[in-house]
């Protein structure tokens, strides 16, 4: 049975990769690209490498046709996400790749986005897109809101660390290192080769950056009281990758042990063997998150690491994992491909 | 059906890219890795990115039985190609990779290469591996040729065009653009990250590099004359893709017509509408090639670029297309991937 | 004796290339910086490695005292440069890096650049700034117009080779290969760090780059008859060098030859061993040029391949080096520093 | 006066990088560049950037003629440094550039590196080269021992705060993030341009890294008490450049005055306004180190951020900056250079 998914928001990165992914995806079927500034332009045109598929053009969002629609990605920025999906049919399957959805809490939102969230009703039915930790509510889910890149691979270091209670909930640091492309198809200065190549830096620092409304949202669910754990990005001279160096209090085989149990039937989650480091290059353009656990010099000490595609595993793999579980579909499916190296 | 694959030279890149395509495919299955080297490791400690594959270890090409092996990809440097290939059953099919049995006349191969061939009578039943032009060949091929990367990608531009004279066969320049995988994984100080990135620089300029052997055999052959190109390629500072700037003596139309109609039935190979200029980004880890054709300001001259990715389209794609053809599988088997950007 | 200077446009690449080399020299000082769009600005916020300087606030074009200013670089986008240009005090020494003045018929600066001159009357002074060959004329000069960087790399190529008539000047192609510094600090999409990194493409393909009108100029002034050289220029993942490569016709040696008289005094052309090959990496950020010549294998034919920092030798340093004629200094003064390696 | 200056270890990254500062240094001059694996070679066969300056070739040791050097750099790898450094002249001022005399005690030094100490009376006359706090000590030195880049760079970072006790000496982490060129010119093949480029990774991750030694001698002296840090290092594919993210216990203002009291004078060292985040790339090339402190949002915790270019400030100019000192020079002589970008 085939699958018809529209994408909304089909001229940035998260847009080019879910087409990417479909592309070789059994059962889903693009049947309409929307992206109101570029409307009327061949894929090809916004993005060549895609060129050699057999892509609709271009559309406005008005011009779609929703009864042949099964599924909807959304990929647009945050708050013009909660302004359409607040306008598409209620009977529609959407997952958005926005953070509009991310938090449960619609004043939280305004804290972390700075604006008032207008589509509050919509937003109670969502379901937080950590695909491994809501399965089962994802399935049955109308609308899945994807999590941050940043957000998911400090989720998937931290989380069963937090639920085992081997580590000290009080005592994370979580130094972050992204590539550029999560920052999305955007002029910044900041963005350009010649600013950014040979050279590197943190922003947001001193826990200001909006994925940690996601890492308070859940982590204080799964320890039962209030976690608030620091957490530096460094923006780095790459394309693709996440990599996230945790610090935590905690015996290490402890740590490792329930790392690996927690993920032992999970065919996207290695926990390497311990000792072993990750590397991003190890995990390029596909939907594989490694993780590795080593022990301090400093008794009691843990050092937890984790990689992924930010685009992949972190946005729209994730995406396509999910719409999986939404349509019946097995989880890995149009997912399974090997990284690329070099 | 299966078919049981055997790689030869797996812990180098084009044996990497070999696994990695050979992952997606529907019916070829691997199994056996030779890498005398590193016998007895394991593929993810030689290559991390390829960890969730379920692969057998790296072992010595004397435990190889051959009984169970349906095809072998054969992935080794030059010279020692030779001596290995001379040394399997006759009865198999190989697919070599190296240079050693792309010239038909050994005295060629000696002059380019330095040493004398010792596997003539091997190398009289070879067949150069150039798939969309010795398909035939090639489906009933003992052992195929693959190509070197830059003789395919200047063949992909220039074949149609001597072959359907549309240009002088004595003014043809090629000046090429490689990324870095294709030296190899090989310890030489000029491919360390610190001397080559934010550099590039031309290397075996003035008519010394060996893909040249394969121009002046091919393009002779055509042209039913000796035609000897100019040819210099350049080191650039990325990972994966080649690209060739040809300046030729023709009708620019012409010149992109008899492209258009000689790739017109070809999938992977993709001859961009007049005008438009094809990036090396646009096919990254695809099978893909893009050509473009522009005519110049000075009357009579054109200008045709062509890209591929080195390591797909360029060698271990290539090799797989040929190897779905001798295994009497679909050509585009494995291979169909889209390419990654960014 | 101090020279007190002035850069307008001050918030771009060459202004800050601009800044850098002054800092360093003896008897230049910065009095004041303009950019007015940024007026009010420190140089810190605008360009955080110029920290340590102690530089002026950058200011509108009108707030600046003339009076106190001895020599004036222009760094603005063309256009704009020919407007602000015309309004400055005629006593004053310019030097401008746009490409306004490099055109002496304004007819051709219309058909290359799609705007009527509007200040022709200060153009008809303007001289052309390729140092080596214009010295005299520079040091009286009012008004010097700093050449394209692509311009400059190739006419130190080829100038020697025409004026010497060692090269057919009907067949001369030249194949460049430019990083994104040349580009400027604009936004645009395909200068964003994801777009560009680890891959490369041709762009004004055809004789379209609108250098050429420079190569026309001044090739067919030395020739003594219309010269029209091919010229296709490649966008390189780097962030600063040129290189050229070019395929002329004439004998090797006497190519070698011609060029090493040429250039036997001069301290920033350096010609290389015949044979040897210069890399842009051995250049960066100096003001020093390199160039190769190697014999092809077809006889008569020789490749010439020079490089350069296209922000210092290609325009900032230029500029600097005919500033210091302008005002009577040491030619060399500011430009001496080593390339900066790994 | 000039000094006449040796350099043992010429062919590496600090040795080229010592020759780059020296060119522009007013009163230091080459006299004999040593490598003995190389001797015999120009520089500029071994380092082409180095082609305009008039060096002497590379020759072995025993070749060089004491009398005629005022001081000599060192630039070997470690305990091949000992080595030499024990048969040199004992009245030669020498500046060593590796881990040899780093340590005080010689049991410290086979701990971390593995090889017990040869040159112990040698040893014990080093002087620790961290120039703004040895000053007076490296003036008077006969050999000083030039520091590991991350062990400057954190020490930067934290000895103020240590020595004026503002933050908790028992909670310092710090999370390094290093540029290639760290490694040397050494053929490994993680340090290849393919493995590198577009991938990134955390490396003797637990305490493991050497420099540890450095950062347990010199924090446990100023505290009066055992300090052991936290240091997990990372490889960035970027070719210069060091940032360490210092997460620490303290009052933020408190952290940031501490730093700013203390470096007040000093001309490398600059302490951003509070809240402002440093780059790699606006320090590239140059001898100064920019450093950011900002609060967390966890009340009591502070972030400093620092960078610095490891082959100048935390190396090869480091070095010259403490010759000055033993040669009674302007300790900024040869490296007032502004950072090059882009």
């Amino acid at each position: 049975m085939t699958h018809r998914i529209l994408i909304i928001g089909a001229s940035g990165y998260t847009g080019a990769e879910l087409i990417r992914l479909i592309a070789t995806h059994p059962t889903f079927k693009i049947a309409s690209l929307v992206a109101n500034s570029k409307a009327g332009k061949s894929m090809s045109e916004v993005f060549p490498h895609l060129r050699q598929l057999n892509l609709p053009d271009l559309t406005h969002l008005d011009e779609v046709n929703f009864e042949y629609i099964d599924l909807c990605f959304c990929a647009l920025p945050h708050r013009t996400s909660q302004e359409v999906i607040s306008q598409l049919p209620s009977s529609l399957k959407i997952i958005d790749l926005s953070a509009d959805f991310r938090l449960r809490d619609p004043q939280t939102y305004e804290n972390w986005y700075g604006n008032p969230h207008i589509a509050r009703q919509t937003q109670k039915h969502a379901i937080y897109g950590l695909t491994e930790f809501y399965r089962e509510q994802i399935s049955t889910a109308q609308l899945v809101a994807g999590t941050g890149c940043n957000a998911a691979i400090g989720q998937y270091m931290l989380r069963p660390l937090l639920s085992e209670d081997v580590i000290d909930a009080d005592e994370i640091i979580l130094d972050m290192k992204c590539a550029v492309s999560g920052a999305g198809r955007s002029l910044k200065e900041n963005l350009l080769h010649a600013e950014l190549s040979e050279g590197y830096n943190a922003y947001a620092v001193g826990g200001t950056h909006r994925h940690l409304g996601e890492f308070d949202q859940e982590f204080s669910a799964i320890a039962g009281k209030s976690v608030r754990i620091q957490f530096t990005p460094h923006l780095i001279p790459a394309n693709r990758g996440i990599l996230a160096t945790g610090y935590v209090r905690g015996n290490p085989k402890e740590v490792h042990a329930a790392l690996g149990e927690a993920y032992e039937n999970e065919i996207f989650l290695s926990i390497l063997p311990f000792g072993e480091i990750p590397g991003t290059h190890h995990v390029r353009g596909s939907n594989f998150c490694h993780i590795g656990v080593t022990g301090d010099r400093i008794e009691g000490r843990s050092i937890v690491i984790g990689v992924m595609d930010n685009l992949t595993k972190g946005s729209s793999g994730q995406a396509i994992q999910n719409a999986n579980l939404m349509l019946g579909e097995k989880e890995t499916s149009g997912l399974m491909a090997t990284p690329i190296f070099p």
